[in-house]
């Protein structure tokens, strides 16, 4: 009976019942309860955390943490996304509207990624002071603009009535799917982009440029600054013996350097941002 | 209003509001929002993490967790549990009934000591196509397959339209129950299968197998292989002082072998897995 | 449509939908779970986590992130927190009413700063056993009494229903916002009372004691036992280069030595219970 009513009251394209929260604050702070403590008094919307445990101030973390999940919620979902170093200083704050998602946080390229992965994007800055607490603190916006703003839109609130349209908004400088391929040289050349909780390496190289070239099963030779491995490029990691590395597709579609173990790191001297390079092993 | 309509959509022993979650992919990372955004697309559901925080891979913590809190649940309770090594390769996907739940994940083990604790388990082989991503990732069927699986149950869809029903399904080598009582020697022989938060180590003693024979206060000698310890038989922490070891039977009904004191493991070389004996002292 | 209704059925100030949970389990352990499963069972509210990862028997940290965030729910809400040394001992259960919030708990300091917050606190004690679960543990009264009482509190149960007035009831010995300023001699003392996720230390020292006298800009002398820093008065983060220090007032109102880096401890030999002396530098 809701969901119908919800439905005619906004448009016929969307439905604003998830809100969604991505913050650096660690799931030990009560901070992000202090968020859904303000949506929960302005709007009655369903709250999922995407994770709290962003490396502090790690933007470009907390980008690709957004980037991997958002386009698995349904459209009229908002996104409020909180890494901000520059809390208090003069950066704006940003909503993002982006394949009928809605994105609330500071302007600093945070939001930028998964707004662009929906395709679309327009940008406003947050211009109100009716929809936000009357006394903004100078170190938690998540609390005291974000949160509201969010939840407000959530109401139905119109965002013409919270911000002013911008063509200009920050972007990160590194694009999660960038990663190449030199056909002239049979070489695929991408960084890290991130280590999953598992240890394994995630590249910025997409998927489909390895799945068009080889087969399951096919060995590759990976190369950076600080070491060369040898591996085979396989579905999953149930098809190598325990321990043993793989390269897989992840299921975000990048390329992968994993190891079937529940394991950290592999032992090797690879970081997020270091070049790898790929090319086929014999 | 709802709920009595809900109720009467499905039938009159249960009613499918609440979905829980329990996977090894960490909290910090994305995953479970992934699985949750899927979830949202599809049902209305209550959405209850149970933890996301089971050491990778480790199939036999993560059932253990499950039987721990699954009994507290009412019935229409839908649990989908994700730690799944052989994610991508032939296992099957598994649906468990049991005392009016239902359980979502691989066929590995995860799922069947909680669901054997509920009683007159019923077992399916997931072998829909329909109710599932059109496009199955092969390293996480969590978000492609089991949440939305669940997420169908959840909206009232017949098990036998998403699955086959089993006689055969995989269970756990260790029972979470099966310490025993040597009447002739006076021995309790049991195993540490869990490690708690509070660096306490739980057995697979049943309480009432020491309840029947000690009193609070009595006091028994532990020997693993590693060491020999004196400790008294009390109802609750608090009954000993600050740093001093006990035994108890804990809030699972299960023998426990504890200090009063927010340490780590009481420098004590006890693994998961270890033997544990235990006899009258004195 | 389902708001007014509730809204009629208790009365004109407050909505019971929401209940927070606070606890030492560990966002590892399945016992949070336990709770919200044992709560789904009775009553539909929304459920919010402030935090599992209080430090194991931590009252005090427990308190303090109970204090921080409380004020930020709407009326009607009930707290239910679990830091609780004593279970199964004599220790009572104690329901806290203040500000039209409902806190439930053991009586041992964890609920009462927060209530003292919101003001005019009436208290309770837990007598009942007809709302309770009808086998209660030992060793874990946050599932067999704390969540069906607050579960019920939700449904409109009335207090004396489930508990009876007390005069007293424990309080913590430090006052989080008792640090002073001594005007002859211009000089700042107070004391840490937490260092946050990002390695901040928290005093408890109320901004406002510091804006009243100081402007952005001013620099002031920070002297513990350990160590001497002379450090800038700023708005917040961003006015420092990046791994500078400096103080300000966080988003809880309090002094805070912090540092514009994702750091931990800033190298200080600087602890919980430490006692700071500030004055003007210059």
């Amino acid at each position: 009976m809701l969901a119908p009513l919800k439905h005619l009251l906004y448009d016929s394209i969307e439905m604003r019942t998830s809100l969604t929260f991505l913050t650096d604050f660690g799931w030990g702070s009560p901070y992000p309860a202090a968020m859904k403590a303000v949506v929960s008094g302005i709007a009655d919307l369903k709250l999922i955390d995407i994770t709290h445990d962003i490396p502090p101030q790690d933007i470009r973390e907390g980008a690709f943490a957004l980037w991997s999940v958002v386009p698995y919620f349904v459209a009229g979902t908002i996104h409020c996304a909180v890494v901000d170093p520059g809390v208090g200083t003069d950066r704006s704050g940003l909503i993002l509207r982006a394949g009928g998602h809605y994105f609330v946080g500071p302007d600093n390229g945070l939001l930028s990624a998964a707004a662009a992965k929906l395709g679309d994007v327009k940008a406003y800055k947050i211009t109100d002071s009716k929809y936000i607490a009357t006394s903004v603190s100078a170190t938690f916006h998540g609390r005291d603009i974000f949160a509201p703003i969010a939840a407000h839109i959530g109401n139905g609130v119109e965002i013409r009535d919270l911000a002013s349209p911008i063509d200009k908004w920050k972007r990160l400088k590194v694009d999660f799917e960038s990663g190449a391929f030199d056909e002239e040289q049979e070489t695929w050349i991408g960084e890290i982009i991130s280590i999953d909780h598992f240890g394994n390496f995630i590249t910025n190289i997409s998927g489909q440029l390895i799945s068009d070239f080889i087969e399951y099963g096919e060995t590759l030779e990976i190369k950076s600054t600080s070491f060369t491995a040898i591996s085979a490029y396989q579905k999953s990691y149930g098809y190598v013996a325990q321990g043993e590395p793989l390269l897989l597709i992840n299921s975000v579609g990048l390329l992968e350097f994993a190891r079937n173990s529940p394991s950290s790191r592999m032992g090797l001297e690879l970081n997020v941002g270091d070049e790898v390079r790929l090319c086929r092993h014999g």
